[in-house]
């Protein structure tokens, strides 16, 4: 594997879990693998699990993480080709991917869509330009459409907490006050595709991730019709797809309670808006398992790094 | 010991302090004992002496320090018990202090009081949710009401600059334009009332510290008197405790001068305005240990981070 | 060697060439130079190469570097002497400066002019204050007047693609919307007067560097007749000098352009604006070497790193 940067990028999802959790079992027993190598994590948008994770995921290879904060710390970079750069962007894309790769071993990547412009979001510009111009690995830690490094995460907490050899997954969109990207739940449903489970979303009308990504997933308007004996209920809020980053809808209707989830467990990418996306009853209990997912975001980012090293 | 937060966690003083000048002879003597454990620095605020202080003492113990500035970098983050969260915060410290305890074997976290809503800062809201959320160490690099490596490193440097065996202290307010914490007087104060010195406090009608704090610590109103014999004049702006978080006074017949001085040492925790909390001749000359005093915060830091490796 | 801070520092540019080229070729070898010591980087403004480079260079020789966004993360430092500090300014450059040499065995500054005050500029107010009040060496990153590592990193870049033993070297100005520092152009200048090369400055009238710098260099106004027979080309703008700071010509005709290049390489800092500072001609083909020259930023800062670890 050269670059990790969407769920597609798994060949076989099952054997990576199995390698994730013996990663997880023996985090430190590749530690010379990463040694004198440099991962550059690049944000350009703010961060909480991923900044810690991935680099926690790279000490435990030996590798020395570099933290830059794009917008902050450096330049305004232009993604345009041909650009006349007299505006406010001061380094071009090819220049700085190319710059990088000269300190760094790997490139981790964080650029959120901008929910206005769907066509250069779909396109995928800023990820792609890092791919296109660096000389080094590129990683995702959350693009325009994708969070991949999250949906491995996913794939692997759903695996650990199974109880049964084909659960029911459903993915449900939950209400939020301000306009939220697509990638979480398109990698989510990435991912969930390639597994062996039953796998549904419910979210409103007008909300249908994009078909490209559903695929041929079954999608219920009706939340509680989805929800009948699922396993786990996996949240998240997303904008409209089709009315591209607008909120329609905010019902709070579709907030998730204990009494909706029954027995099923309770996961999330995290932050999560308590009370507005899912009511504390069901956070503060043992239904929910997002902090054992948050765990696995160290393991999911170690096996993509591992994988890259054993490449280059 | 597992949690450092406040001075009342030194357990026996003399033999903290003891302990800390050994560590500062052969600091890298327990290189061993952090390998391969993170040590996670979360600053709501500015800081440089902690700040560096903390990751040399981490970097000294064989630990990778991992730096985040939460509200830059991260989430803004939600403290309220049940609140529906539809406002600016976007994650709750319920799951915050959890997730970040995936990553980072100590939180350390910096988070200073309102110093307008003294109830909640007297409950120290934010240190407390971390100790209480978090499920590994936290340590406190200056909260609403303490600041005890500041606390500490006093401590160590009194022990090592004092000449007689019973050293004279005052702790003595000075003159600040701006609203100042009480911190970092309230964890000096803790301290010497630990140690086997004469202490008093020096401060304007109006400005004593809570009660709670300086208990029967004698405070005088007159400077000039509080000084007498001084060995030691440890000197810190702080705003009113009654008239909460006020300026009610800024006086500058309070700055500290070399003439009132007299052969007493000045310290100070830093950053020191010139000229308004304390003249030039006193800090550019061998009057002023506050360099030194600067140099005890990395073993102050690591020997507090020492100790809870030991217990963990 | 203590400090770094001039291209004046160097005291033999083509045994430092060679030595920065051995570097290169064994980047780890020196590993246990720097073991257990701690580069602190200073960085008052923004930062992409300089920020991951010095940060490699210290990683290759086993240092930990320590990043700090003074104006983001610490406090407003005061630099006048005798100050009564009743302003914005928080901490005076006396402690701030023996406070950091207290938790790092060198300290790397970057700090830009004000592009407005010619004499504080020129007095490099800021470098000077770290050299006089630290206590350990200081590396430059950057300054009012001078980036030296820039300027060692283009000599090596220089040796490595340089076709015959006296290759002609022309400094062309070109245009640019901003008010730009003088540092990168004054470090170039600097090291091409110690290098065995024939070297020319091309500038608009009115563009002149101070002479203090430039000293006997040939001066163009006519950029053509300037890179007559030109083995490499390196661009950057700068403001005026003699109207110091102001932005009196954006003739796009100084723009450089692949045509007025000829045969000879193309060289530049970076960040560059495409299509303002040099056509997209020059930059996507083998004209250009500022990748490459980038990558010599890491090598050049070790080979400095490396001579003040020797020397401490």
């Amino acid at each position: 594997m050269k670059h990790y940067t969407s769920i597609n990028d798994i060949d076989n999802i099952d054997s990576w879990i199995k390698e994730a959790k013996a990663l997880k079992k023996d985090p430190l027993k590749h530690k010379a693998l990463g040694a004198n190598k440099t991962l550059g994590l690049l944000f350009f948008n703010s961060s909480l699990r991923t900044r810690l994770s991935t680099q926690k995921a790279a000490l435990n290879l030996g590798m020395d993480p570099i933290v830059m904060n794009v917008s902050g710390d450096a330049w305004g970079i232009e993604f345009g080709d041909g650009t006349v750069m007299n505006g406010n962007t001061a380094e071009h894309i090819k220049e700085a991917a190319a710059v990088v790769s000269q300190y760094c071993d790997i490139i981790a990547v964080r650029a959120f869509p901008t929910l206005t412009d769907k066509a250069k979001d779909q396109s995928e510009h800023v990820l792609n330009a890092f791919k296109a111009y660096a000389s080094v690995p590129v990683v995702n830690m959350e693009s325009a459409t994708g969070h991949p490094l999250q949906g491995l995460t996913d794939a692997i907490t759903i695996s650990e907490h199974k109880k049964v050899s084909k659960p029911k997954v459903v993915l449900s969109w939950a209400p939020h006050l301000r306009a939220l990207p697509h990638a979480v739940a398109n990698s989510f449903t990435q991912a969930m595709q390639k597994m062996d489970v039953e796998f549904v979303i419910a979210n409103p009308e007008g909300y249908n991730l994009s078909p490209e990504i559903t695929k041929d997933t079954p999608i219920y308007h009706n939340q509680e019709e989805a929800f009948k004996d699922a396993d786990f209920v996996y949240t998240k809020n997303w904008s409209s797809f089709d009315h591209y980053g607008q909120v329609k809808n905010t019902d709070p209707n579709w907030m998730i309670t204990k009494n909706k989830l029954g027995n099923a467990k309770f996961m999330h990418c995290l932050p999560v808006r308590r009370n507005v996306v899912v009511e504390d009853a069901v956070l503060d209990t043992d239904s929910s398992i997002v902090i054992q997912q948050a765990n696995n975001r160290t393991y999911a980012a170690q096996l993509v790094l591992k994988k890259i090293l054993e490449h280059v």
